[in-house]
């Protein structure tokens, strides 16, 4: 029997690696001859690139950048391993995240993504020739502007003079100079891994969805919605009509709608680019049972969380998908909609979180083993 | 498909029927047309006689009688429905229980069993033709020399004079008379459910395994070990030279080899009459799947708790069998040498216990309808 062994990391606990190896564990307690094959998973944002260097035997290469306040910051990009051509991995949480703004600045007009950009050009420097942006968990809403101004555009206002820092700066911006750009972008391939349900303006625009998690006041937050349709309008000089509402567009407070129009990159959905490079579907293919799991299922799982992902895939290749997991939340039940066919927890008493976080490895091993012997007692039904 | 559903109850929160309907609930949200054979099982304990009554469709009939020290308590037997003869359940602990020995007098060579003798006294006079003793969880170490004076028997000291109540006063038993026992005992079937492993004399006599428990201090373990020697001697003569030895002969303080040798009653496996009056194996033979389920399954599972002995009479009939729980302990693994083939936690995430108690009927169902989606994952991975 093949198992297909792809968990994300359990938040705050275990990364996805440590999943993958307890879940292994406690699959060959039961079954000592499974072929178990095992791919954590990470959905682009924070640790990401850590992440991703160790599973595809590369490397994590450190690079101090200006932090999302102005401040420099202690970052890294990753260098992947494998075939193809030469990959880096940028996480915009290592240069842009929300936990590395202070509590106490927390005013997402302010903060910008100029370190992401430094890390694209820091790849560069590293001789990579396709660089994949990983949105997720970050702390700006600055359209990609500072990302841009790092790699040597201009975001000029009606006097020709460079805006400040910042989303609310944009306000004042009337053109995009490009002519300054660092020549190297245009012989790499820069993909965009977000997610897709976020756009840049409008209604569901990125700054009203997120503006308020990342810390902005109400006002705070109309002043960026309006500062972003200005943006949005510059971009589509460049990136054409729809920019602004395309899937991914509002990605990182609009950074993915800056980095596809002002750098000509590509918008992808996180999962299909992070999937196929784990080669997601081809392992599928030859998998019986597919074993996902997060620290938590819950109602928002169904909503782009990796298991659902992972099991959506799965069930176009008609693989059965058991998801593992910490908590059992409310709502858990629509999982099943989406492809997870059983959900089962680790928990094998009254406990508090920090024990249960403490014990998390054994838990889960422990968890597998219960659940293959009850896959094993449902086989034998059918006999 | 067809489930037999058999657990006891969850201590201290639900009882063996609403654990039973809780799984069967839970059956139903996932498999809508399954029979499901609600069997709702004890233990002979503190509680069986209300869950029996209400179980076979019979009725509890309240009788105060002498308490373990010597004071009136409520108290109750269970009128048996059905078919068959008339029958009566005493449960032990309903007249001698250790919850009714107040913690300041919990000295087992004072308590008495006397109540326990006027139960049957009671069931007689309600016209039942068999009485079933239900033993477990009792205070006393009175060799049931109690009970055989409430139904008129004489215990006598060497100078013919009745010697007092309690454990240590049958040091000073030289004689049982029991011709003034109540005459309508020989028209009676009596039945004393123990456990089996409990024996009345030696190194592994009750005094010795129990009197910590109840609350004697080694010196008064010493004096009831001797007295339970002496009575052991006294009951030889009615009961034939192996009473003291028999399985089940120390069963709630020696009451099982006073009974049956001054009664003339039968020692059985607790199990095997509690199982035979729900008529386990009949419904085992017709059932795909027995569910069944305790409040904690552990190292003490195996060693003859209700979960371990469906287990047993299960695999007789080759049947497949779920243990539902509420914590799973240290040692739970040793239930599948037994023969539960699985077992299922019911915890969701991180709680307290008086959290996970008030919820209890929600988790077992939830918890039992995941088991079962579990389940079908494994059928369908047989295809």
């Amino acid at each position: 029997m093949r198992f297909l062994v792809a968990p994300t990391g359990f938040k705050e606990c275990l990364d996805a690696r440590e999943v993958a190896d307890a879940i292994g564990a406690g699959i060959r307690r039961v079954v000592p001859r499974a072929v178990v094959d095992a791919m954590p998973l990470i959905d682009g944002g924070e640790g990401s690139a850590r992440q991703l260097a160790g599973t595809t035997g590369g490397e994590l290469v450190p690079v101090v950048v200006t932090g999302p306040v102005g401040e420099p910051v202690r970052s890294h990009f990753a260098l992947l391993g494998g075939d193809g051509p030469r990959t880096a991995f940028v996480e915009v949480a290592a240069a842009a995240g929300l936990s590395l703004v202070p509590p106490g600045r927390r005013d997402p007009g302010l903060t910008t993504s100029r370190g992401v950009g430094e890390l694209i050009a820091a790849a560069l420097d590293a001789g990579t020739t396709r660089v994949v942006v990983g949105c997720g968990d970050s702390g700006i809403c600055d359209g990609g502007a500072g990302a841009l101004q790092a790699l040597g555009a201009g975001v000029l206002d009606s006097t020709g003079r460079p805006v400040g820092s910042g989303g609310y700066a944009l306000a004042r911006a009337r053109r995009i100079d490009t002519s300054g750009l660092d020549p190297r972008l245009r012989g790499v391939k820069l993909v965009i891994a977000a997610n897709p349900s976020n756009v840049l303006t409008g209604p569901h625009g990125v700054a009203r969805v997120f503006g308020p998690q990342k810390g902005a006041t109400p006002a705070q937050v109309e002043e960026m919605a309006a500062a972003m349709s200005i943006w949005a309008d510059l971009l589509r000089g460049h990136g054409g009509a729809r920019i602004a509402d395309l899937p991914g567009s509002g990605a990182s407070g609009g950074l993915g709608a800056g980095l596809a129009a002002g750098l000509g990159g590509t918008l992808r959905s996180r999962f299909d680019v992070l999937f196929d490079q784990a080669d997601l579907d081809r392992r599928l293919a030859v998998a019986d049972l597919v074993i996902t799991g997060e620290g938590a299922i819950d109602a928002s799982t169904a909503r782009g969380k990796v298991p659902a992902e992972v099991a959506r895939l799965a069930k176009r290749r008609g693989k059965p998908v058991l998801a593992i997991t910490g908590t059992i939340g409310p709502g858990a039940e629509s999982s099943y909609d989406i492809g997870i066919d059983a959900i089962a927890g680790i928990l094998t008493g009254p406990v508090d979180l920090a024990d249960a976080i403490s014990r998390a490895p054994e838990l889960i091993s422990d968890a597998t083993a219960r659940t293959l012997r009850m896959l094993l007692l449902g086989r034998s039904l059918a006999a």
